[in-house]
């Protein structure tokens, strides 16, 4: 090295030094999400590079500044010594509208991206329709680049699947969070509209990186006060920060909100009263929020008011605020998650039979949304019979990001399988190949609202989720809210690319791990089509015993029916019959105990203890079985987790390390206390070999929560 | 530059521009608080010439490890080429004790920085006698470093002024804060003991780094689940992490826990049993938590159970709890913070009445807790009478930095010099000079047990205390229960070094607002000695209207007893008498109107509105002045930091920006609001020049804020 430059060369080796010890210092600790970029520097020249110049004609839209600098961020900011360049704009821009590129065929939001030489530059374009559809070429763009899928010529049409990729915040206005397991609302009400804290422009970035665009701020159980002035000036800060990312804002609506505020006698939707202070709310609402996107209304559902207060039909509660908002280009979400109080039908039913009847009543801006399954977000249920069977009417899909039902953020258990297993399913109500997700798609009736919602599990937590795999469940939801074609498996490798490594020797167990998750967590919580066996309010751990409750179908009892000679609800024609909701194909095979599969077996079915099931074992010993295989595909996570230990940064590790470990033991207290009750109740002695439970039934019965998350 | 070295400075070139423009990301967010020792590289490489070679014979200690961690994070590793070393250590290391140092001068938590030769190299010793002593030492190194104030040589011995100096945590179990204004709980209880958030080192780090050495982790309105099997395992968790920073856990005990748990049938201090639970729970903790702390207790206050419930008295009470604690060297904190549901004495004089006839009757190893002044944490009151009236009883004080009454953590408030205020107060119960620092720091009587307890402001909101000034008041209560000589305004210019800059163009203007914000606070609150005119439960915004709270001492009307003829609470003789329980010298002052000074004026008196003050005003006349000055002050600090963009980060710069705006609206409502009613009230018009309030009074007392944070 030259003596003169020795000095400064010292100095700057100091620099490097002092700033890369910096930075480790709180940098693992999973805010970066999936938009980690490249920590290696040579693989951000290298991404430099290829980006180049990045140049648009549209550089006053936010939308297209946001795309901008996040190209930018992705390089650092640095500047390549490359002739390349990089054009985003869409046809209102010259230079983008003289490429004649075919921009009719990715509609309102999606993108192309096309290598062209412009100018004898080298260019890559990301073109669109509309700014927000540039913004997500960028996005794909980077994610390319992230997953190693950057090719150096790249030719890329993207449109979404559906058009309302929405999040559900079960958010309450005092920053508690239903089933929340990441901490607080991360809606600070308190300090808004004052203060918008810089997190919700990461929100924003996080949500648009995955076509996510929309976003419904409050509960479903939600408060009368979100309607007020004070709040809507809140939504509307948040929406301003949101605006330029393609999201907007929602919210979730109080039937009796006007009664509850005192500004009308009534919420009977057929009063001239009612309807008019919901016209005037939504002026005011649209005034402060010029994209406000509509109404969420969870009706006459778990005590909450509705419109059959006033003996009126969901179609006349839905139709009425949908006449508010329509005039300003908004809709309304209605939720067909109903189940009556008085009702003694099996609850798996009343949805389908409160909803069918309903079909081509709605107005043209209403879209039902309905659960995956037909009773709430179990880690395993059938598909909901209403897909398929509300041919006049859209109806969006709605999935629970957020683990209730799944072992909160400690358990890891990536949710797209489940996901993708309803949407793959074939519902047969326009012959074979009427999966749930055409329906979904509007392909089947070429609905023109079209949408996926997933029950967000987005907190104050630093990790954003509750624990660093919960970030993939979100990823995910967007993901396949966008794609038709990723499969849960692909999409878990980008992501796994992007948030820990694109190498091999990480992603293939990662993988591994991703993709087993959720079976095992059915086989230690639910097995073989059992549902809803878990301990009351909080809904963490086993409960199969509860049989107290006040009404029948709120009781594990209800669902699992075990009794000294066999388990399972029996849904067919013998018993509720449940399975005569399904096209006829579907019925016939849910019905049939030899084609129904052993993963919907007891839900559909009762079967005796000691009938003999495919795999050559009795019932009780296949039960004990899949109990055992769950508990031991936990195990195998750890393992292959632990094998990671130095390939991963050593804070996400341990986190993850640490939950594997509470999540095995956790899953020995579902196997031991499920099997110590259903070896009870069945009478039945442990198949030989088995290994007894650690602790008494009685035990198990006087574990208790109180304090437990999520539970308001 | 020499043409052979171009690539490779290309290559470094960018590696330093990518990583500097990674940095500034996220860390300008204030999580670092005041510990971010230098950004700037060459100052950072000078600290690491200063400091050397780090060395000691005590490397297996824990307390050393972190104390020589911290000194290699504040040089980010480091090693300069210089011959320069830093030697720690206590006498236990043949080396230190070699150096014959007055380590008798320092106690068990002091130290002795000194800049020595030895073996010819230019040394800086950090001694002690206890390893955290020489963590102490060593975070007062980095502390003069940050400020500018590291010598060339340097000799410090500091002692700290009192034993404990305790944060208390008002967090329940489900991890909401009662007056948290930081988000939720920092003790993720739900993820404990099986995963501890990393985010606790660094908690400890922060406190180790200003001298607190305890921290009682549940809210004084305990449950008694916090007592249980479960719950005693997440404090153990939690404690081995603090171990090393020298900082014991403390839980808060509910009287009634034993009954509540179906343990024991009653709770009487005096029956054998329930002493006996107590000494079983107390040998359970400590097998546990071998340096548990002790116990905290809430008893017969607001509705809180205690020994009275039985007959018993505090005495009994706490002398029960003391003797379970005792063989394992713990304590009992008793606070003093009662006040009866029935008896119709004025509320500031009850503690006193009920605490002082039990002078002398405490164990050894109870503390009596006694907060600042005699009614709750209010922006101004006067010293607590008890201060120098139990010379045989050690007794702590309590301050509260989380500012439940002060505007929560939007409202800029720098407590200390309203916490000095109180400190420097002399009693005159021993003779002029009897402070309540000397009765504090039990120099007048001499005590073993001596503290200070601080209510902590920490969450789990990124900058920890809800905002970055809010860091300021935790730093200071940890300042000023280490050190008998940093005053309010020495603590906030080396909290501003350490947070935001050495240069005088950032200290003074910031200083000049910290040291005036609490008199504002004060202004647009509660003038000239008014007190508890807040709003009802949240204790946010005004209302001094309110009189219909079922219990006398809770409405502001009790406090100001405005009419059309005056305002004020008459406590000299002619009224509750309250001046009687201070020693004569204070009570003829403060029963005196000429010199009891404006700033407890209607503390002590009721003054007739017309009448003349000291400043030639009238009384109404000077109150509306101060509600005016209280606004302007607020403008004033909005004007200086507006002054200050560009020399602060964009990050905090705009947080602090967006909270002074919302302080000036709010201090103006508090203004409007109480002038409104004031006039009201009195029948008085408004001043001259006045202007008048912006809304009508029956609007403000409209307002209602149903989801305030903090109120649980």
């Amino acid at each position: 090295m030259a003596d003169r430059t020795g000095g400064l060369w010292a100095w700057l080796a100091a620099v490097a030094m002092v700033v890369f010890a910096v930075v480790p210092a709180h940098a693992e600790d999973g805010y970066e999400l999936w938009m980690r970029y490249d920590a290696d520097p040579a693989a951000k020249v290298a991404l430099a590079a290829r980006i180049g110049e990045v140049r648009s004609e549209e550089g006053a839209d936010a939308s297209i500044v946001v795309a901008m600098a996040e190209l930018r961020r992705a390089t650092s900011g640095l500047s390549a010594d490359t002739d390349r360049a990089t054009l985003l704009g869409t046809a209102a821009s010259p230079a983008i509208a003289a490429l004649r590129l075919p921009l009719d065929r990715v509609g309102e939001d999606g993108f192309i991206l096309r290598s062209m030489t412009l100018d004898g530059r080298p260019t890559t374009v990301i073109a669109a329709n509309r700014p927000v559809g540039v913004l997500y070429g960028a996005f794909h763009l980077l994610r390319l680049a992230q997953t190693g899928g950057l090719a150096d010529r790249i030719d890329v049409i993207e449109r979404p699947r559906v058009g309302l990729r929405l999040l559900n915040h079960w958010d309450n206005l005092d920053r508690t969070v239903e089933r929340g397991y990441s901490g607080q609302s991360i809606w600070d009400w308190w300090k808004l509209p004052g203060h918008a804290d810089p997190r919700y422009t990461d929100y924003a970035r996080a949500n648009a990186s995955i076509g996510i665009n929309g976003t419904v701020l409050n509960n479903v159980n939600a408060s009368a006060d979100s309607l007020t002035a004070a709040w809507i000036a809140k939504a509307a800060r948040v929406a301003d920060v949101l605006r330029p990312y393609g999201i907007r804002v929602y919210l979730s609506a109080r039937w009796s909100a006007p009664v509850e505020l005192k500004e009308t006698a009534t919420a009977d939707p057929l009063d001239p009263a009612v309807a008019a202070w919901w016209n005037a709310k939504a002026d005011e609402i649209y005034r402060a929020i010029p994209d406000f996107g509509g109404f969420l209304v969870k009706a006459n559902s778990e005590g909450q008011p509705g419109p059959q207060d006033y003996g009126r039909s969901h179609a006349d509660g839905a139709n009425m605020l949908a006449a508010a908002v329509k005039p300003h280009g908004g809709i309304v979400m209605w939720r067909a998650f109903v189940y009556s109080e008085t009702d003694p039908e099996d609850r798996a039913k009343q949805a389908y039979s409160e909803f069918r009847p309903l079909d081509g009543v709605f107005a043209d801006n209403v879209i039902v949304q309905v659960k995956n399954g037909p009773i709430d977000f179990q880690p395993r249920e059938p598909f909901h019979p209403l897909f398929g069977a509300m041919p006049k009417t859209p109806l969006m899909i709605e999935f629970q990001i957020t683990k209730e039902y799944l072992g909160f953020a400690t358990h890891l258990a990536y949710l797209a399988p489940m996901w993708e297993e309803v949407l793959v399913a074939d519902t047969h109500t326009r012959g074979p190949g009427t999966t749930v997700a055409k329906v979904v798609e509007g392909a089947v009736d070429r609905h023109r609202l079209t949408g996926m919602a997933g029950v967000a599990n987005i907190g104050s937590d630093r990790n954003w989720s509750g624990s660093i795999f919960d970030q993939a469940n979100w990823y995910a939801f967007g993901r396949m809210a966008w794609s038709g074609s990723a499969t849960a498996q692909d999409i878990a490798r980008e992501w796994i690319a992007q948030t820990f490594s694109r190498d091999l020797a990480v992603v293939a167990p990662v993988e591994a791990m991703m993709m087993a998750s959720r079976e095992a967590v059915v086989d230690y919580m639910t097995p073989l089509g059992l549902t809803h066996l878990m301990a009351t309010g909080h809904h963490y751990g086993p409960g199969p015993w509860v049989s107290d409750l006040a009404r029948p179908e709120w009781n594990p009892v209800y669902y699992h029916r075990a009794d000294g000679d066999g388990i399972g609800f029996d849904r067919t024609r013998g018993g509720s019959n449940a399975v005569a909701q399904y096209a006829p194909p579907v019925a016939r095979r849910f019905a049939d105990r030899r084609t129904v599969g052993d993963e919907y077996l007891l839900w559909f079915h009762r079967v005796g203890w000691d009938e003999t099931l495919a795999s050559g074992r009795s019932l009780w010993g296949e039960l004990v079985h899949r109990y055992d295989r769950g508990v031991a595909g936990v195990g195998d996570m750890r393992r292959r987790w632990a094998a990671l230990e130095g390939r991963i940064d050593a804070e996400r590790h341990g986190e993850v390390r640490d939950f594997l470990a509470i999540q095995e033991k956790e899953a020995m207290w579902w196997r031991d206390a499920s099997i110590a009750y259903f070896a009870d109740v069945s009478g039945r002695a442990l198949p030989a070999g088995t290994r007894a439970p650690a602790r008494s039934l009685d035990e198990y019965k006087a574990i208790s929560h109180p304090h437990a998350p999520g539970h308001h």
